[in-house]
């Protein structure tokens, strides 16, 4: 397999901060970005906890050329490109390969609802061909409870067969460990990634690559220590402990949540800004919130003076 | 009210042709948009069976640019704006009102599942802000199935009371009359159009505006001539005319069927394509489409005139 290696461990896919104007905020992006990094936590830039979708192109680029001009490494970086139209996925998966990125991260198209398999092959094909780079490397990415567009065993077959030194890896977000497990199965070396770290331990026992999971932009550090020493005696406990604080998140519409979480802990109000269709937390979600982790004890360190400087 | 009058009548939302390597070809869509026009069909381009999510924002702007320099008429336009990001929507919406287009059909944005009617109209808010223009006139597009975000009565009272300018109409692709019967109920003057010409008479019959339908693609001399006398007495023996073709259609994948009628009548293969995640019908499909347009004795009169011109 020629261009980058396959990518492990711990991604987050980065919320992305907005100006009072509603503009991409590259600055505090890099500088969260910089925090994370420090956490051994990748970077998923443009996932849908990035409200990605709600970015224009032209925005995740200016992002992307922000991160990688800043120093950050483009080997930690698998950057949501899929978008509805393939100019526009071709645009933004060129670019990020351009950067050096290891991998993108592919939504299918997701307008269209009841799209066959060979629309869908024909769909990430025409995609692979147009870029025409060898160092690009797709995680296929499966959520079916918001694209609306599953990614089926059938055509990860298909893709991996055609394609088998470009498709490299799947993001599944179904929280469907039986799918997971078949894939698992079914694909040995296909690096398979659940999309909630709550299956993490599960999936790392199981031969998974890591995790790329929401609440990695609030407790980055927990979820790649548990990555990296997943045979240790107290892996169990580490996950239960985890698997704690998601479930508050989880508990309320998460991405102003975590917007909300990064505000407190960084003393920024300015994170809690979330592009329309979402809205942030009412004033009392945000203190019932705020309690609950204060009662865990909870903490981002660093955060603040990250941000700060 | 200021700028451009309510829209009525039959609008199509029209098939986008693509050249061999499949970039938009706005020869063939220019003539084909003069074919629908000479049939007192205005122009709904960019719609779900325009394909117009498997377009980026810079091929829309080509495409109606080709139409308004054609010298085809932006006051029977109302091209799709709706996009996931607020800024690709504000950039082709300004772009449709300098041209002159009398209204803008605008998706929701449809990546997020599950938003509220706050987070809905924050969105269609921020895009009337930007584009900052007495002329916009926006016909909301309510089509559950497919965009999987609603647009609910209650939404539609909040953007009138602030918009009612603005604001001026819907197409409704439910194919729920309880819901259009409610919108006409409650809101007198709101431009209602149904998505499906099976429910053109009644909603004529009920105040409706006219309807913006698949099939006007195919039959739009027919659909435009009920609209226009629905108080004819032979209306409903023309409605059921309609109802039968239209279910020969639906019966079949609707974007590749038509495309594929297009391409017979018009003598021009090259309509048959459609973009990924879309495919074209199968030779199976496409001979039992025929067969079963052959048998009503159904023809469209001057497409391939039009076309070879």
């Amino acid at each position: 397999m020629s261009g980058p290696e396959k990518m492990s461990g711990v991604l987050s896919p980065v919320i992305t901060p907005f100006k009072a104007d509603l503009s991409v905020d590259a600055e505090r992006l890099v500088r969260q970005c910089r925090w994370l990094m420090a956490r051994d936590c990748g970077l998923a830039v443009f996932g849908t906890n990035s409200e990605a979708n709600s970015l224009s192109v032209e925005e995740k680029i200016e992002l992307l050329d922000a991160l990688t001009g800043a120093g950050l490494d483009p080997a930690r970086m698998m950057p949501g490109t899929g978008a509805c139209a393939i100019p526009d996925t071709v645009r933004l998966t060129a670019h990020a390969v351009k950067l050096g990125c290891s991998g993108v991260l592919m939504l299918p198209p997701f307008y269209y609802k009841g799209v066959s398999d060979e629309g869908l092959f024909r769909s990430y094909s025409e995609v692979i061909q147009r870029v025409g780079d060898e160092r690009l490397k797709i995680y296929l990415y499966h959520f079916p409870a918001v694209s609306q567009v599953p990614i089926t065993l059938t055509l990860i077959e298909r893709l991996l067969k055609a394609y088998p030194d470009t498709v490299v890896g799947i993001k599944d977000s179904s929280g469907d460990w039986g799918n997971m497990a078949a894939m698992l199965k079914q694909f040995p070396g296909f690096a398979m990634f659940p999309g909630n770290e709550t299956l993490l331990l599960k999936s790392m026992q199981n031969g998974g690559a890591g995790c790329i999971s929401a609440t990695a932009n609030i407790n980055p550090a927990a979820i790649a220590d548990l990555a990296a020493n997943w045979q240790a005696p107290d892996a169990q406990e580490r996950q239960d402990d985890m698997n704690g604080l998601r479930t508050i998140f989880q508990a309320l519409p998460l991405i102003p949540a975590m917007k909300a979480a990064v505000a407190h802990y960084s003393g920024d109000a300015a994170w809690e800004r979330v592009r329309p269709p979402l809205v942030e937390l009412s004033a009392a979600e945000k203190a019932g919130l705020l309690d609950q982790l204060e009662e865990l004890g909870f903490d981002m360190p660093g955060l603040a003076e990250t941000q700060a400087a």
